[in-house]
């Protein structure tokens, strides 16, 4: 079976390093610091982890992290043997992205840059949606162990595409997020009963996953993430400047991106992204005793 | 059976008719134009239609046509018996909604706003979204005849509240095919593939209802309304003076109404409301030539 | 010299009506509830105020009072002498000035429309500036009075342009004022010392009013009014409105509106408009003991 | 008298090298390529110029060309005596001026930022604004200097508080023009005369320098630099960069920053930055037919 080199056993990267574990795979992992709760065979070091693996999947925290433990002297292209497949499935930057692949391509290493959605349940459940840039055959070698952490895997383009789509799903979670907040906020000082109004726009053209998921936690103001507000400004930092780099106007995007990092700056980074709800509210002058939520 | 009186025989409203029609309703219809294709019997004033009917239905284009008929010297309140139900289910303001209900009030007819979404198709197949704003005791009294135009029946407050969440559902849509279109216009610029594109945003949390009805003629610069720039203008119209009246602010609502204006100053306004894409491209520097649809 | 009606001894009117009986002209003064602090003759009703005068002045809060006490039927324009020339100082909506100017014409009554901006400071030291909208005999027959109550009188246009460049007068200072506003709380958060930096700011091509005369005390966070937000929100409704009826789209008019119904919402209304800097330091999570003005 | 390298001959550096040798100050300068024009001595290289110098001043197009003349092996740190002084007058990040703050300090150098407005006009008549951050002792050493370049000397506070405010400098102008190009769409559409509207804007509370500088231009639809809409592009990556590092949200500047970035995606980088009039005026159909300007 495949030998796998697993680096970052964080909250994804963990149960997906352990679906692979459970799937067969011979799968050795790395974390730069201890951590408990994994069964696999553990590297005391990246140089380790990847020396004669035929597959590198790296899963870290942003761009820096990425560059630093895939470019370092010490790092994955450094220590890869030629032919092996670095999968980095980490949320980082598109451009930070393409560089990686520029750099594995001198090496002889193919890249694919494979961000995920999905969060940590569907890391655990191995039902994350994966999107994929690089060459294609690179992706239909992939595909097995991608398809074995993950249910949706879709090839979206050449290198650092996966990126790309990755901070297009961004733009869309935030702004909807927003959307259905001003949508609450409305209906709430209008004294509509919220449930059935979400219902009801759940049910039309206005229907979308965070009136499904999220719309209920939000009358019911519970913030508990979920997907971080901090992690969400990072990735509408990366969208704000791809849309820059490539000449591409977004207002909604770089308003919502202003919005974020208000909850952000108001102290909020630890709730879930849904909490851009109490911006909406506390530009309208409405704190909880206003809201439909608490009365 | 029940003696309904509709007046207004447009694109919606002549398949509703039809419809109740159908389901062995006693229906007197009423337009102010003549109108090939009704079946059913035809009234020459409102006043005639309204006369003894136990219901009366309105589906009318826009605030000022529903006050006319409703509240003028030969409309609907001079001419109906005290105690009939009068269902409007036209898009028009809230606050024109809760005038309404205070005017047949004041007759002793019972009035509910019953807005609809689903669309022309929608009307046809008996499959709208109707959100009810009203009394509990008119709401019961109407539903099977709302039920059998519609699929989803949903009551949501007191009068005006129809019409609240109806402005609640455009201000999503249109936020949402803006999000959608800066999305595919950041896609199309960094080069991404974007019917895959497409497919894996609407398998995660960005999953919403344009993507899944409406990219697919975007790609395709496809804009044959559907529901055109200029009615959904007026819509949210509607939006910014409720949200504004009722002190909620709506930042991303508010810059969407000006892209919504822009795309009707600009020429548009009989296309579909997805073709807000041109906008963003506009914006971009990028026309039809600089998008993967053309090439 | 010339009879004048003077309709509206606010804290506007008064100074100005003081200001014209100076002058030497004949001024009768109509205020609906009794106004001490008026030297001149007092009339008890319009009627009696405009019988027979040859030039009659309004100065009232909003379009709805103008509307009434022009068009009702003990108005303006039901007692007015056929000849006389209406002058509306107050700050209405350019559709209602034209509809005025419609209805002085059919009784061949002259309407000028003449908003004013400078404040009390202004009407009291008569420099305050007047932009006129009429035909140009009426203007030049104006002129006079004009320049009796205030410094620079510039005819702008037809009927209702006076008011069309209030509104754009307003736009222009909600704008700058939340661009000071922003650019403040920038510079504070960057430790930056603010009075050598808006000195430096207003010396080069970001100088402008606001940097001049409301900086320091934004900087002071001392907000007593100066020019009510509640009025600036009532003139930002007046610009959206006409521009969206005339087919122009203003991304940062909108946007301002939005904030100064925020700081409305938020219980500030009765504050200086230069508070809309409060509305940024919240956004910021910045409070009152974030900024340099309270350290 | 004062030893001085100066490095950067551009447009701006030109004139000021010039007037610091008419003032009597030995001057040595070295510019990348041949600079005709220049009268003084040449350096062959950085070191050359800077070797015993007591104060280094550059001039350069952006960040990265500063961080590489300064901190770069050949570089003026390299070179510099201890106890020179460098004083940068580019116009760069304040991230990295405060960097190359600590990096003179390190090696005994001080370091100011004093980037200028006033542009090239400004340069040749030695009228600049110079916004100067550092310690107190160097920006008095360096004030002979700077006002032989400019006008308007002023510390602003420590290290990159001269950059802070020449981003804050650029926030307000582009606002203000977006503004003022608002305004006048907005009268225009109304046919209101934009001369005399932009008289009698001037005279009072939205008075600003581009009214009294830009608009005519505007209004005539000559957009020839002046200062470039690409530069400027770049300045609003610095400010919304800058203002997301400090967590401050600036809702305006970041959508100015998306209209200039559709300035120059629409291929307008290289007029005047008067030409987000353009914008406005396509967002809103208006072509150069639509306006006063061209009838």
């Amino acid at each position: 079976m495949t030998r796998i080199a697993f680096i970052g056993l964080g909250i994804m990267g963990l149960p997906m390093a352990t679906n692979l574990l459970a799937a067969g795979y011979d799968v050795r992992a790395y974390n730069r610091s201890p951590r408990p709760g994994y069964e696999g065979e553990l590297a005391s070091s990246v140089a380790e982890a990847v020396q004669d693996a035929e597959v590198i999947i790296t899963m870290l925290p942003d761009s820096p992290d990425v560059s630093s433990v895939v470019l370092g002297s010490d790092g994955v292209l450094a220590s890869a043997a030629p032919g092996a497949l670095l999968i980095d499935m980490s949320s980082i930057s598109p451009a930070t992205a393409r560089s990686i692949a520029a750099a594995g391509a001198d090496v002889g290493v193919g890249v694919l840059d494979a961000p995920v959605s999905g969060g940590e349940q569907g890391a655990i459940e191995a039902t994350l949606s994966i999107m994929v840039g690089g060459a294609a055959d690179d992706v239909a070698a992939a595909r097995p162990i991608l398809e074995t952490v993950g249910k949706t895997v879709v090839h979206v383009g050449p290198a650092g595409s996966g990126q790309t789509v990755k901070a297009a799903n961004q733009l869309i979670v935030a702004g909807t997020i927003e959307l259905v907040a001003e949508a609450l906020t409305f209906l709430d000082a209008h004294s509509v009963d919220l449930e059935p109004a979400v219902e009801v726009l759940a049910g039309g053209l206005a229907g979308n996953r965070i009136l499904d998921r999220k719309a209920a936690g939000m009358i019911a103001h519970e913030f508990a993430p979920g997907f971080r507000i901090d992690l969400h400004h990072k990735d509408l930092g990366i969208v704000t400047d791809s849309a820059r780099d490539a000449g591409v106007v977004i207002p909604l995007g770089a308003l919502v991106a202003q919005l974020m990092a208000s909850a952000r700056a108001r102290g909020l980074g630890d709730l879930d992204h849904s909490a851009l709800l109490l911006g909406v509210e506390a530009l309208s002058g409405r704190g909880q005793n206003g809201t439909a939520a608490t009365e």
